[in-house]
Protein backbone atom coordinates (compact mmCIF):
# COMPACT_ATOMS: atom_id res chain seq x y z
CA UNK A 1 0.00 0.00 0.00
CA UNK A 2 2.67 2.49 0.99
CA UNK A 3 4.63 3.30 -2.63
CA UNK A 4 7.78 4.32 -2.63
CA UNK A 5 7.22 8.19 -3.26
CA UNK A 6 4.78 7.64 -0.22
CA UNK A 7 7.91 6.55 1.61
CA UNK A 8 9.80 9.58 0.72
CA UNK A 9 7.25 11.90 1.29
CA UNK A 10 6.59 10.35 4.73
CA UNK A 11 10.40 10.80 5.45
CA UNK A 12 10.49 14.85 3.86
CA UNK A 13 7.63 15.13 6.55
CA UNK A 14 8.97 13.28 9.30
CA UNK A 15 12.48 15.24 8.97
CA UNK A 16 10.95 18.85 8.37
CA UNK A 17 9.48 17.93 11.78
CA UNK A 18 12.48 17.14 13.70
CA UNK A 19 13.66 20.30 11.99
CA UNK A 20 11.34 22.78 12.39
CA UNK A 21 10.53 21.49 16.42
CA UNK A 22 14.34 21.62 17.09
CA UNK A 23 15.06 24.71 15.56
CA UNK A 24 12.01 26.64 17.61
CA UNK A 25 13.37 25.21 20.65
CA UNK A 26 17.43 25.63 20.35
CA UNK A 27 17.89 28.06 17.55
CA UNK A 28 15.17 30.47 17.59
CA UNK A 29 14.31 30.75 21.44
CA UNK A 30 17.54 30.87 22.36
CA UNK A 31 18.15 33.78 19.74
CA UNK A 32 15.37 35.76 20.91
CA UNK A 33 14.64 38.94 18.79
CA UNK A 34 12.97 38.36 15.29
CA UNK A 35 13.26 34.67 16.22
CA UNK A 36 10.77 34.82 18.65
CA UNK A 37 8.31 37.59 16.95
CA UNK A 38 5.07 35.64 17.65
CA UNK A 39 3.92 34.86 13.89
CA UNK A 40 7.58 33.21 12.98
CA UNK A 41 7.52 30.79 16.64
CA UNK A 42 3.60 29.49 15.52
CA UNK A 43 4.40 29.09 12.15
CA UNK A 44 7.64 26.99 12.85
CA UNK A 45 4.62 24.97 15.64
CA UNK A 46 2.07 24.91 13.35
CA UNK A 47 4.59 24.04 10.54
CA UNK A 48 5.86 21.05 12.70
CA UNK A 49 2.54 19.75 13.74
CA UNK A 50 0.86 19.23 10.20
CA UNK A 51 4.29 17.52 8.60
CA UNK A 52 3.73 15.10 11.78
CA UNK A 53 0.64 14.45 10.63
CA UNK A 54 0.60 14.51 7.28
CA UNK A 55 3.21 11.37 7.58
CA UNK A 56 0.68 9.90 9.73
CA UNK A 57 -2.52 9.73 7.71
CA UNK A 58 -0.32 8.53 5.12
CA UNK A 59 1.42 5.71 7.22
CA UNK A 60 -2.29 4.96 8.03
CA UNK A 61 -2.72 4.58 3.95
CA UNK A 62 -6.24 6.49 4.03
CA UNK A 63 -7.31 8.64 1.09
CA UNK A 64 -7.62 11.81 2.55
CA UNK A 65 -3.66 12.11 3.09
CA UNK A 66 -3.92 13.90 -0.09
CA UNK A 67 -6.02 17.18 1.86
CA UNK A 68 -3.20 16.90 4.57
CA UNK A 69 0.03 16.92 2.00
CA UNK A 70 -1.62 19.49 0.12
CA UNK A 71 -2.44 21.73 3.64
CA UNK A 72 1.44 20.69 4.67
CA UNK A 73 2.91 22.12 1.62
CA UNK A 74 0.78 25.46 1.98
CA UNK A 75 2.35 25.64 5.65
CA UNK A 76 5.64 24.74 4.28
CA UNK A 77 6.37 27.42 2.04
CA UNK A 78 4.72 29.73 4.56
CA UNK A 79 7.21 29.02 6.89
CA UNK A 80 10.25 28.70 4.66
CA UNK A 81 9.05 32.25 3.90
CA UNK A 82 9.15 33.64 7.55
CA UNK A 83 12.39 31.91 8.34
CA UNK A 84 13.87 33.85 5.40
CA UNK A 85 12.32 36.79 6.31
CA UNK A 86 13.94 36.51 9.94
CA UNK A 87 17.60 35.46 8.69
CA UNK A 88 20.18 32.44 10.02
CA UNK A 89 17.94 29.64 9.26
CA UNK A 90 19.32 28.54 5.70
CA UNK A 91 18.75 24.83 7.19
CA UNK A 92 14.88 25.21 7.73
CA UNK A 93 14.13 27.29 4.46
CA UNK A 94 15.80 24.46 2.71
CA UNK A 95 13.72 21.42 4.30
CA UNK A 96 10.34 23.12 4.29
CA UNK A 97 11.05 23.81 0.70
CA UNK A 98 11.97 20.03 0.33
CA UNK A 99 8.51 18.91 2.27
CA UNK A 100 6.78 21.39 0.41
CA UNK A 101 7.89 20.09 -3.20
CA UNK A 102 6.98 16.42 -1.93
CA UNK A 103 3.70 16.99 0.16
CA UNK A 104 2.38 18.72 -3.21
CA UNK A 105 3.52 15.66 -5.73
CA UNK A 106 1.34 13.79 -3.01
CA UNK A 107 -1.35 15.86 -3.41
CA UNK A 108 -1.63 16.46 -7.25
CA UNK B 1 -7.03 36.20 18.95
CA UNK B 2 -9.53 32.70 19.69
CA UNK B 3 -13.16 33.89 18.67
CA UNK B 4 -15.97 32.61 20.00
CA UNK B 5 -16.57 30.24 16.79
CA UNK B 6 -13.17 29.24 16.89
CA UNK B 7 -13.55 28.34 20.55
CA UNK B 8 -16.59 26.29 19.79
CA UNK B 9 -14.92 24.21 16.56
CA UNK B 10 -11.84 23.27 18.65
CA UNK B 11 -14.67 22.00 21.41
CA UNK B 12 -15.91 20.03 18.37
CA UNK B 13 -12.72 18.51 17.51
CA UNK B 14 -11.48 17.64 20.87
CA UNK B 15 -14.83 15.88 21.28
CA UNK B 16 -15.19 14.40 18.30
CA UNK B 17 -10.87 12.91 18.48
CA UNK B 18 -11.98 11.73 21.91
CA UNK B 19 -15.15 9.67 20.60
CA UNK B 20 -13.20 8.26 17.40
CA UNK B 21 -10.15 6.79 19.35
CA UNK B 22 -12.25 5.71 22.60
CA UNK B 23 -15.28 3.96 20.17
CA UNK B 24 -12.13 2.52 18.07
CA UNK B 25 -10.82 0.88 21.33
CA UNK B 26 -13.66 0.36 23.38
CA UNK B 27 -16.20 -0.40 21.13
CA UNK B 28 -14.87 -1.11 17.53
CA UNK B 29 -12.10 -4.07 18.62
CA UNK B 30 -14.16 -5.91 21.18
CA UNK B 31 -16.78 -6.01 18.80
CA UNK B 32 -15.15 -7.62 16.03
CA UNK B 33 -16.15 -8.38 12.29
CA UNK B 34 -17.33 -5.44 9.93
CA UNK B 35 -15.97 -3.29 13.25
CA UNK B 36 -12.45 -3.96 12.28
CA UNK B 37 -12.14 -3.94 8.66
CA UNK B 38 -9.19 -2.02 7.59
CA UNK B 39 -10.78 0.78 6.11
CA UNK B 40 -13.06 1.64 8.85
CA UNK B 41 -10.45 1.28 11.54
CA UNK B 42 -8.16 3.31 9.01
CA UNK B 43 -10.94 5.92 8.68
CA UNK B 44 -11.33 6.06 12.68
CA UNK B 45 -7.92 6.63 13.40
CA UNK B 46 -7.12 9.07 10.71
CA UNK B 47 -10.54 11.15 11.96
CA UNK B 48 -9.32 11.16 15.40
CA UNK B 49 -5.34 11.95 14.41
CA UNK B 50 -6.80 15.49 11.80
CA UNK B 51 -9.50 16.25 14.74
CA UNK B 52 -6.58 16.47 17.22
CA UNK B 53 -4.44 18.68 14.52
CA UNK B 54 -7.26 20.81 13.47
CA UNK B 55 -7.69 22.08 17.54
CA UNK B 56 -3.73 22.50 17.36
CA UNK B 57 -3.53 24.91 14.64
CA UNK B 58 -6.81 26.61 15.85
CA UNK B 59 -5.12 26.97 19.48
CA UNK B 60 -1.74 27.71 18.09
CA UNK B 61 -4.05 30.84 16.19
CA UNK B 62 -2.60 30.11 12.45
CA UNK B 63 -4.40 31.36 9.44
CA UNK B 64 -3.62 27.99 7.71
CA UNK B 65 -6.39 26.08 10.47
CA UNK B 66 -8.53 26.86 7.41
CA UNK B 67 -6.92 24.42 5.29
CA UNK B 68 -6.39 21.93 8.30
CA UNK B 69 -10.67 22.64 9.28
CA UNK B 70 -11.95 21.40 5.39
CA UNK B 71 -9.40 18.76 5.22
CA UNK B 72 -10.66 17.76 8.90
CA UNK B 73 -14.31 18.49 7.70
CA UNK B 74 -14.55 15.80 4.91
CA UNK B 75 -12.60 13.02 6.79
CA UNK B 76 -15.39 13.26 9.18
CA UNK B 77 -17.58 13.06 6.88
CA UNK B 78 -15.74 9.92 5.43
CA UNK B 79 -15.78 8.52 8.92
CA UNK B 80 -19.61 9.11 9.33
CA UNK B 81 -20.54 7.40 6.58
CA UNK B 82 -17.79 4.54 7.20
CA UNK B 83 -19.62 4.16 10.91
CA UNK B 84 -23.30 4.58 9.41
CA UNK B 85 -21.97 1.89 6.88
CA UNK B 86 -21.17 -0.91 10.16
CA UNK B 87 -24.14 0.15 12.45
CA UNK B 88 -24.21 0.32 15.70
CA UNK B 89 -21.97 3.47 15.86
CA UNK B 90 -24.68 6.54 16.22
CA UNK B 91 -22.88 8.26 18.83
CA UNK B 92 -19.81 8.63 16.56
CA UNK B 93 -21.80 9.36 13.52
CA UNK B 94 -23.72 11.95 15.22
CA UNK B 95 -20.39 13.68 16.55
CA UNK B 96 -18.67 13.23 13.21
CA UNK B 97 -21.46 15.24 11.26
CA UNK B 98 -21.40 17.80 14.04
CA UNK B 99 -17.50 18.39 13.79
CA UNK B 100 -17.64 18.38 10.06
CA UNK B 101 -20.28 21.10 9.82
CA UNK B 102 -18.15 22.93 12.22
CA UNK B 103 -14.92 22.36 10.46
CA UNK B 104 -16.54 23.39 6.93
CA UNK B 105 -17.53 26.95 8.18
CA UNK B 106 -14.41 27.43 9.81
CA UNK B 107 -12.84 26.91 6.08
CA UNK B 108 -15.32 28.93 4.91
CA UNK C 1 -13.30 0.37 30.41
CA UNK C 2 -13.00 4.16 31.15
CA UNK C 3 -14.11 4.28 34.68
CA UNK C 4 -15.61 7.81 35.70
CA UNK C 5 -12.24 8.75 37.30
CA UNK C 6 -10.34 8.50 34.23
CA UNK C 7 -13.03 9.79 32.29
CA UNK C 8 -12.39 13.21 34.72
CA UNK C 9 -8.78 12.77 33.97
CA UNK C 10 -9.06 12.72 30.26
CA UNK C 11 -11.01 15.69 30.29
CA UNK C 12 -7.87 17.33 32.76
CA UNK C 13 -5.59 16.61 30.34
CA UNK C 14 -7.14 18.00 27.63
CA UNK C 15 -8.31 21.43 29.25
CA UNK C 16 -4.85 21.42 30.67
CA UNK C 17 -3.50 20.66 26.54
CA UNK C 18 -5.93 23.56 25.27
CA UNK C 19 -4.80 26.08 28.15
CA UNK C 20 -0.69 25.51 27.71
CA UNK C 21 -1.19 25.45 24.02
CA UNK C 22 -2.93 28.42 23.82
CA UNK C 23 -1.52 30.84 26.39
CA UNK C 24 1.94 29.96 25.15
CA UNK C 25 0.69 31.86 21.55
CA UNK C 26 -1.40 34.14 22.67
CA UNK C 27 -0.37 35.13 26.50
CA UNK C 28 3.64 34.35 26.54
CA UNK C 29 4.91 35.36 22.49
CA UNK C 30 3.20 38.46 22.01
CA UNK C 31 4.30 39.45 25.87
CA UNK C 32 8.08 38.88 25.13
CA UNK C 33 10.27 39.06 27.99
CA UNK C 34 10.25 36.62 30.85
CA UNK C 35 7.11 34.90 28.53
CA UNK C 36 9.49 34.47 25.62
CA UNK C 37 12.76 32.54 28.14
CA UNK C 38 13.80 28.85 26.55
CA UNK C 39 12.79 26.76 29.22
CA UNK C 40 9.62 28.74 30.25
CA UNK C 41 7.80 28.19 26.41
CA UNK C 42 9.87 25.07 26.31
CA UNK C 43 8.17 23.55 29.18
CA UNK C 44 4.28 24.98 28.34
CA UNK C 45 5.02 23.31 25.06
CA UNK C 46 6.48 19.76 26.63
CA UNK C 47 3.68 20.15 29.14
CA UNK C 48 0.88 20.75 26.20
CA UNK C 49 2.04 17.61 24.04
CA UNK C 50 2.31 14.98 27.32
CA UNK C 51 -1.43 16.30 28.76
CA UNK C 52 -2.29 15.29 25.00
CA UNK C 53 -0.48 11.77 24.94
CA UNK C 54 -1.81 11.23 28.60
CA UNK C 55 -5.62 11.48 28.01
CA UNK C 56 -4.92 9.37 24.20
CA UNK C 57 -3.45 6.38 26.42
CA UNK C 58 -6.38 6.69 28.44
CA UNK C 59 -8.57 6.46 25.64
CA UNK C 60 -6.62 3.61 24.12
CA UNK C 61 -7.42 2.18 27.44
CA UNK C 62 -3.70 0.21 28.19
CA UNK C 63 -2.12 -0.49 31.39
CA UNK C 64 0.56 1.94 30.38
CA UNK C 65 -1.72 4.96 30.86
CA UNK C 66 -0.01 5.05 34.62
CA UNK C 67 3.84 5.76 33.38
CA UNK C 68 2.21 8.99 31.51
CA UNK C 69 0.06 9.79 33.90
CA UNK C 70 3.40 10.00 36.32
CA UNK C 71 5.45 11.88 34.03
CA UNK C 72 2.60 14.16 33.26
CA UNK C 73 1.86 15.33 36.83
CA UNK C 74 5.84 15.96 36.86
CA UNK C 75 6.09 18.21 33.71
CA UNK C 76 2.86 20.08 34.85
CA UNK C 77 4.14 20.95 38.41
CA UNK C 78 7.40 21.89 36.49
CA UNK C 79 5.09 23.98 34.12
CA UNK C 80 3.00 25.63 37.13
CA UNK C 81 6.07 26.54 39.31
CA UNK C 82 7.83 28.18 35.58
CA UNK C 83 4.45 29.81 35.42
CA UNK C 84 4.52 31.07 38.95
CA UNK C 85 8.22 32.43 38.60
CA UNK C 86 7.12 34.29 34.91
CA UNK C 87 3.79 35.91 36.46
CA UNK C 88 0.76 37.23 35.58
CA UNK C 89 0.17 33.44 34.49
CA UNK C 90 -2.70 32.66 37.41
CA UNK C 91 -5.02 30.15 34.54
CA UNK C 92 -2.15 28.06 33.57
CA UNK C 93 -0.96 27.75 37.23
CA UNK C 94 -3.97 26.94 38.18
CA UNK C 95 -4.53 24.49 35.70
CA UNK C 96 -1.08 22.58 35.54
CA UNK C 97 -1.72 22.28 39.61
CA UNK C 98 -5.33 20.38 38.62
CA UNK C 99 -4.03 17.84 36.08
CA UNK C 100 -0.95 17.04 38.41
CA UNK C 101 -3.26 16.02 41.07
CA UNK C 102 -5.63 14.17 38.56
CA UNK C 103 -2.78 13.02 36.73
CA UNK C 104 -1.03 11.30 40.25
CA UNK C 105 -4.09 10.17 41.57
CA UNK C 106 -4.56 8.20 37.77
CA UNK C 107 -1.18 7.01 38.52
CA UNK C 108 -1.38 5.75 42.16
CA UNK D 1 22.13 21.03 23.76
CA UNK D 2 20.64 17.58 21.71
CA UNK D 3 23.76 15.39 22.00
CA UNK D 4 24.66 12.34 19.62
CA UNK D 5 23.25 9.65 21.86
CA UNK D 6 19.80 12.15 21.98
CA UNK D 7 19.44 12.52 18.12
CA UNK D 8 20.53 8.06 17.88
CA UNK D 9 17.39 8.33 20.31
CA UNK D 10 14.98 10.55 18.51
CA UNK D 11 16.03 8.16 15.47
CA UNK D 12 14.71 4.68 17.24
CA UNK D 13 11.41 6.54 18.77
CA UNK D 14 10.25 7.95 14.67
CA UNK D 15 11.73 4.69 13.39
CA UNK D 16 9.89 2.68 15.62
CA UNK D 17 6.52 5.09 15.60
CA UNK D 18 6.58 4.38 11.75
CA UNK D 19 6.70 0.86 11.58
CA UNK D 20 4.17 0.08 14.73
CA UNK D 21 1.29 2.58 12.87
CA UNK D 22 2.32 1.26 9.33
CA UNK D 23 2.20 -2.27 10.36
CA UNK D 24 -1.17 -1.70 12.05
CA UNK D 25 -2.51 -0.71 9.02
CA UNK D 26 -1.09 -2.44 6.59
CA UNK D 27 -0.32 -5.39 8.35
CA UNK D 28 -2.54 -6.43 11.61
CA UNK D 29 -5.78 -5.36 10.04
CA UNK D 30 -5.51 -6.89 7.05
CA UNK D 31 -4.48 -10.07 8.36
CA UNK D 32 -7.05 -9.94 11.01
CA UNK D 33 -7.76 -12.79 13.60
CA UNK D 34 -4.98 -12.67 16.42
CA UNK D 35 -3.43 -9.73 14.74
CA UNK D 36 -6.66 -7.83 15.37
CA UNK D 37 -7.44 -8.50 19.25
CA UNK D 38 -8.13 -5.79 21.24
CA UNK D 39 -4.89 -5.57 23.53
CA UNK D 40 -2.61 -6.43 20.11
CA UNK D 41 -3.72 -3.26 18.56
CA UNK D 42 -4.01 -1.22 21.36
CA UNK D 43 -0.44 -1.76 22.20
CA UNK D 44 0.61 -1.16 18.97
CA UNK D 45 -1.46 2.32 19.08
CA UNK D 46 -0.13 3.53 21.95
CA UNK D 47 3.64 2.12 21.31
CA UNK D 48 3.71 4.41 18.17
CA UNK D 49 1.99 7.41 20.44
CA UNK D 50 4.58 7.60 23.09
CA UNK D 51 7.61 6.76 20.45
CA UNK D 52 6.42 10.05 18.86
CA UNK D 53 6.23 11.80 21.97
CA UNK D 54 9.42 10.87 23.65
CA UNK D 55 10.89 12.08 20.05
CA UNK D 56 9.30 15.06 20.77
CA UNK D 57 9.94 15.76 24.35
CA UNK D 58 14.35 14.99 23.36
CA UNK D 59 13.15 17.29 20.62
CA UNK D 60 12.15 20.38 22.44
CA UNK D 61 15.11 19.38 24.97
CA UNK D 62 12.99 19.39 28.46
CA UNK D 63 14.71 17.30 31.07
CA UNK D 64 11.46 15.43 31.53
CA UNK D 65 12.06 13.41 28.34
CA UNK D 66 13.91 10.94 31.01
CA UNK D 67 9.91 10.15 32.31
CA UNK D 68 8.70 9.67 28.74
CA UNK D 69 11.71 8.09 27.66
CA UNK D 70 11.31 5.10 30.50
CA UNK D 71 7.58 5.20 30.34
CA UNK D 72 8.25 4.42 26.47
CA UNK D 73 11.02 1.57 27.17
CA UNK D 74 7.91 0.09 29.00
CA UNK D 75 5.46 0.16 26.50
CA UNK D 76 7.64 -0.76 23.74
CA UNK D 77 8.74 -3.80 25.47
CA UNK D 78 5.23 -4.41 26.09
CA UNK D 79 4.69 -4.11 22.56
CA UNK D 80 7.57 -6.48 21.33
CA UNK D 81 5.89 -8.90 23.63
CA UNK D 82 3.17 -8.84 22.05
CA UNK D 83 4.18 -8.90 18.72
CA UNK D 84 6.22 -12.08 19.28
CA UNK D 85 2.95 -14.05 21.09
CA UNK D 86 1.28 -12.63 17.75
CA UNK D 87 3.87 -14.27 15.34
CA UNK D 88 4.58 -13.09 12.47
CA UNK D 89 5.70 -10.11 13.04
CA UNK D 90 9.52 -9.99 13.21
CA UNK D 91 10.06 -6.92 12.23
CA UNK D 92 7.99 -4.82 14.87
CA UNK D 93 9.48 -6.84 17.83
CA UNK D 94 13.19 -6.05 16.93
CA UNK D 95 12.59 -2.32 16.45
CA UNK D 96 10.54 -2.15 20.04
CA UNK D 97 13.26 -3.99 21.39
CA UNK D 98 16.22 -1.47 19.99
CA UNK D 99 13.62 1.62 20.67
CA UNK D 100 13.25 0.32 24.01
CA UNK D 101 16.79 -0.59 24.48
CA UNK D 102 17.52 3.22 23.38
CA UNK D 103 14.86 5.01 25.82
CA UNK D 104 16.39 2.94 28.46
CA UNK D 105 19.63 4.11 28.66
CA UNK D 106 18.26 7.91 27.69
CA UNK D 107 16.19 7.56 30.76
CA UNK D 108 18.93 6.34 32.92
Amino acid sequence: MTSHDMKACIDECLTCYRTCLGMVSEHCLPAGGKHVEPEHVRLMLACAELCRTSAHMMLLGVAEHRQTCRACAEICEACAASCEAVGDMDTCVAECRRCAESCRAMAA
